[in-house]
This record gives C-alpha cells, structure tokens and sequence, in this order.
C-alpha cells in the first residue's frame, strides 16, 4: 500500500453538457466511497486546449492540498497515447500522457515514480472516454492508497511527453506579440504573459489586434477601480498572468478578442 | 428504519443558471447532514427532454454505487401526475411519475416496493419546484434511514406510466431513420441506435440529415484518431449509442445536426 | 474559539468558466479539509448584480443548515470596500461590503458581532480574486471553529452598507411597473414582485414591455399545467416572486425580455 488521500481534484475540457463530469464523480465515489472530496478545479478548458488546461493545473497546486490530481484534456483517446500516474511533491498526477501534466509536475519539483496506467481500467473501456473508464478509476485506487506500482510498468521520468510554455514573442520592429490565452465570464482578456515579461511593458501600452482593428491606448494598473467605469487597463490578474479588462465593463466586447487571437504591443 | 445510504444522485433539467441544483443541495444537506455524497450525475438534459432524462439514468446506474438515485424532468410539475420512490436492485429511485425512472428500474431488475410520495414534503411547497419540495427532502430522508411505506401509500408496480425507448426506424427504401439524441461539447452528434441496431450499417454509410441537406459518406470506425484530422466518422460511443464525430473537429457544425433532428442512413 | 460548522455554501457572479469556483473550493478544502460540506447554492449571478446576489442568499438561508455562507458578487474589488464578515441567527455571513449580505442578514433576525477582514488573507493576494484570497480562507477558518474578531477590527452594524429591494413602482396612470429580475434555463420571466404585491393585479394581467411590444393579456394561476400547452400564464415562482410563464414553452422567446427590462400592468 502507499499513501492514502482524501482529495481527488479534475482539471477537463468535458463542460457542463452531456453528463460526462458526473460520470468522473460516479466513478470516483464508487471505488473510493463518500470520504474522499471531490474538487472540480475547472471543467470548462476549451475543447483540446492542452496548454490552458496545463497552466489550470500547474495554479491549482498552489492552491490544493496534496491529493490525487487528475487532468483530462485529451484529442488522442483511444489511439495508442499513453495514460500515466506520476508522484511529485507528495502529489499524485493522473492524465494522458500529451504534455497536460508536465507544467504542474515542474511546480511540485518535477516528476517522481512514473508509471504507465494499464491495470484497473474498468470493464467495458469505450474508445472515447478515458475520463471515466482509465483515469478516474485510477484516480480513486490511488485515493485508497494503491500503491503506483499496481498499475502498470515503470516509466522514465524523460519518456513523459513535453509541452512548450506559451510567451510574449519580440518582433522584429521592437514590438511584442502576445497571445491571447483566455477570456473569462466578466470579458476579461487574459495573455500568454507572466509578471515578469509584463514588466517590458511600462506602465501604459499601446496594443494593436493582430487581426486588424485600431490601436488602443491602455494604462497599466493594479485593479479594476483604478480607472473610471467604462475604461480599459492592463492588469496582472489572479492567475499571475497579463490581462486586458474594463472597469466594470468587458474587454473582450470593447477589443472583439478571443482564446487564440494576437495582439501587438508597444510602449505608449 | 430500512436501509441507510451515504449516496444521493441527481439527474435534471434544471441547467446551471436559476440557482435550482444549489437549492437541491441544500435540502439534501439540511436533512442528511454532511456524511452524505451528492453526486450530479448531469444537469444538463435539455428542459423537458424525458427520453434523454431516462436514458442517463439508465446508465448512470452502471457506474455508481447503490444510492438514492433522484430524476427531475418534469413538464407536469403541479399537476395531479404522481411523485414516486420506487426500490430496485438495492437501490431507491425518486421522481416524477411519468416514465423518466423506468429505463433504470429495468436496467437493475425492475420495479420493486414503490411509493407515491405524499409525506415529509417541504412546508410552503411551490407549484413549480418539486425537486426542492418533495424530491430532495424525500430523497435525504431515505438516505437517512427511513422507510419507503412513511412517504405515502403503495403503488402496484404496473400503475408507474411507461416511457417508449427510442430506436432507429427501418424505411420503406431499406434505409434507416435515426434520431439525433444529443450533441456534447465536442460536437459530437449521438443518434437513438444501439451497438446491436448500430450492426445493421455494416462498415461504412452514406447519411442524410432528413431536413435535407447533402449526403455524407462516413466509415464506421472504433475511435476519433482512425481517421485523418477534420475527417468524419461513425463510432460506438461512451454511452453504446451511435454516434457521428469529427476527429479533432465537430459534427455538429459540419452537419448542422441538433437534438431531435433525424437522418437516413443506407450502406456504402 | 467559536463555533465550529461543517457547512460552506457559495453564491457568486463567476459563472461556471475560468475556474473561479474550483478554487473557491481548493482554498476551503485546503483550510477546513474534507469534513467541510462545501454547497454551491448559485454562481449563475450575472456579472454584478448585487440585488439578485443578495436575494439569493436571503432564499439561500431558508433551505440550508446553519454554517458559513459566502457572497461575491465585488464589482469593487480591488477597491477600499470592506471584507466583511457578519454573526446572525446562528449563521456568519462572509462577503464584500457592498449590500450583498444585508438581505440575508434581516431574514434571519438582523447582524450581530460584524468584522472587517484583514487577517488571515492568503500569501500573494492578487488584487482582482478576493473570492480566493480573501473570502474563501476566512469562510474556512470559520467553519474550523476560529472566533470572527481573529479576523479583524469589530464594526459596528449600522457601518455595514445598505442595499434597496427592488420593489414594483405604481404610476400616475394606475399602472403598475414591474422590473425583471432574472430568466431561468426554461424561459420563465421572474419579476421583482412578491406574492402581496402581485395581489394588487387581480385575475388576469394586460402586461406591456417597457420597450414597446404588443400587449399581452396573460391569467393569474397557480401552476403551468393550469393553461393549455403553449399558452402564458403569470404565477408565484418557487422564489415566491411573481413570473411570467408558458407552459411548456418559453416566456422570454414569446416577449422578448431579459433581466433588467420593464414591463407596465394593469387589470384585464
């Protein structure tokens, strides 16, 4: 037996449609039973967004006790991509093996044990759906202290898939390229743009759509208040990260941008 | 006292607006306490969907443990129709009496001791809320302990209302006529057609969505990565059903398919 | 040390993308651990709407137990405005100061000992998620039992920001002005009218869009079903507000209305 846990937590494209969250909860609970907790970080990473759905879980570990952490953003189901468990920091990651984990195993001190999952599935697996059939069956197991091991062979910490870490981008007339990795549901505008690579920026900003649109004037502040209603700011928000929002308005309304959309951006 | 449980499921129509799955929560736990797991099963069956309702209960009881397992799709909430718990296969099932638990009951063994609940109903009762007035409460009280028989008197099992399970349709032309079920948030196009009907197709079909629109060859495949990026396919899906996918893409958007839609199918 | 309560509910504006919820409950779990039920009672609040924040709370407080009940809805975060939070009726009450929690607060007898928040807030609080860095860790402390003046400086209650119930406005013409409050996931058009109120329309209802529109005579009754499918119908919600329904159908399709409109009234 290995260590038992009490918190199982997801991080999945799977939305609120068609039951398939519920189905995780089911699974989880019948193996495990009521005393584990289920924490549902974030089910709404768009569709097959594995680097949205790779910074989701890196923050969540910041903010979750230790447990089993599940990530299911995954447009290779059924074919031959790997499922993998992997122990870092006193945690345990579960997903696909596509890159998913890697940024939050990299938070915790980098990966650990490593195994490739091809025990305990349940019966029946379907082809689309590791979600409920591999993962949270694995997941659960792991709660009650199965030891890793149990699941299937050994892996190499450097066999695990990588995934590039999105950033501003220098273009070649000084400007910088940023890319818009989310929108929330206040209309905020978030960027692939940490704190430190924001700190290019100065303290306003001039940022034009990549697609076309005219350019915007915006001041960098340290929250919403600090412009009248109605008016843009750049901020660092909550995920640490660069982002565009209007002071009690919409950012995405006022600019027309979207998850994967450009911006350019000069000093103002 | 009967059986107690640590398990309450819930399938509705009730969406995630409105504050309605909130409020079924906070029934269930001001009656039951903590120690019992709620389990959202899915929330989302479009408003009044019964056949859909009855089909994720149906299969929800395969992947979770026995419980008090509620159902609340519910076009005739304040009518005369009936509010009903009905025990099957270690289980109790709670909801409306108009066919939404019957595919469930079958699935586990069939009706046994059933109910009308007319007891232990939340005082000041809404006409439109039966979910949080009489199902919820009814639902934590079993999980509590309590016997069936104190919720109100027997029904013979033959007086709970049927529902006709949906199923392809076998055409004058030799085609076959499906019915669009549901579309998740991938896109993927889930058709009234189980893996035994889904035989019929044979290994490829040319598919006519019935509003008109043009014919599509699609093969028959067992995942989303047999088939190139953006190519259409027929799988078997996380549910048994048939279903039409795009790998990586959504078959909703290339079909223009929506829930209730039909198609004809004939072999290619 | 206080009272201790294994009950956290939540009623916030942030909606079910971004991942705000998630770590709503990180946070709480990370604090309180598994024993804590954590019941999210609302996040469908739209962005901002401190009057419907705060009567979902006021309901809230009927259904649920006793425990710590937390409401964002913080277009000032960020801002000076006060975290607060508030003994009553057995119940503490965590939120912005902003009028969010004051109708909740009357309904169960009126605030008792009141702080303000500034102990205890999470490390790297960012200036845009009070939810998490604020709000969510002191509801945690709560629930463990930690006495409220370890959170901060006392207030005295008549400090705490008022908040106007809506109410229905009488015109010059005799006529009633009624302003809707929300749309649910079935079209039904929920007014800010309670059950005396709406006793002052009589029978049956001419009911005109603010806007324009045509006219529309709709009957008083108690249920959907009490009108032919397809047909209007004015009822008392399960909210005890008045609404505006069709039975098996869509109000809001059939006028047109979404929250923040008006409509006038007069007998029919």
């Amino acid at each position: 037996m290995g260590t038992s846990y009490d918190l199982v937590t997801f991080v999945t494209d799977y939305g609120s449609g068609g039951g398939f969250v519920g189905m995780l909860h089911a699974v989880v609970d019948s193996i495990a039973g009521a005393r584990v907790r289920i924490v549902d970080i974030d089910h709404s990473i768009p569709p097959h967004d594995l680097v949205l759905g790779a910074l989701r879980m890196e923050r969540a570990t910041s903010y979750s006790r230790p447990g089993v952490h599940v990530g299911v953003v995954d447009p290779g189901v059924g074919s031959a991509r790997r499922a993998v468990a992997v122990e870092a920091g006193g945690r345990i990651f579960v997903g696909p093996d596509n890159g998913l984990l890697v940024f939050a195993l990299e938070a915790v001190g980098g990966a650990g044990r490593a195994v490739s999952i091809e025990n305990h599935l349940l019966p029946g697996r379907a082809s689309t759906f590791d979600g409920r059939d591999v993962f949270a069956p694995a997941a659960a197991h792991l709660a009650c202290g199965m030891d890793l091991d149990e699941l299937g062979p050994r892996l190499a910490r450097d066999e695990l898939v990588r995934l590039e870490r999105p950033a501003p981008r220098a273009l070649a007339s000084g400007r910088l390229e940023l890319r818009v990795l989310q929108v929330d549901g206040f209309g905020n505008v978030q960027f692939a743009c940490d704190a430190e690579q924001a700190r290019m920026l100065g303290e306003a900003v001039w940022l034009t759509p990549a697609a076309g649109g005219e350019e915007l004037a915006v001041p960098f502040r340290r929250t919403f208040a600090d412009v009248p209603p109605g008016s843009p700011l750049l901020l660092l928000d909550s995920d640490g990260c660069l982002a565009l929002s209007v002071n009690q308005g919409r950012a995405d309304r006022l600019t027309g941008l979207a998850p994967g959309d450009r911006v350019t951006c000069r000093p103002a």
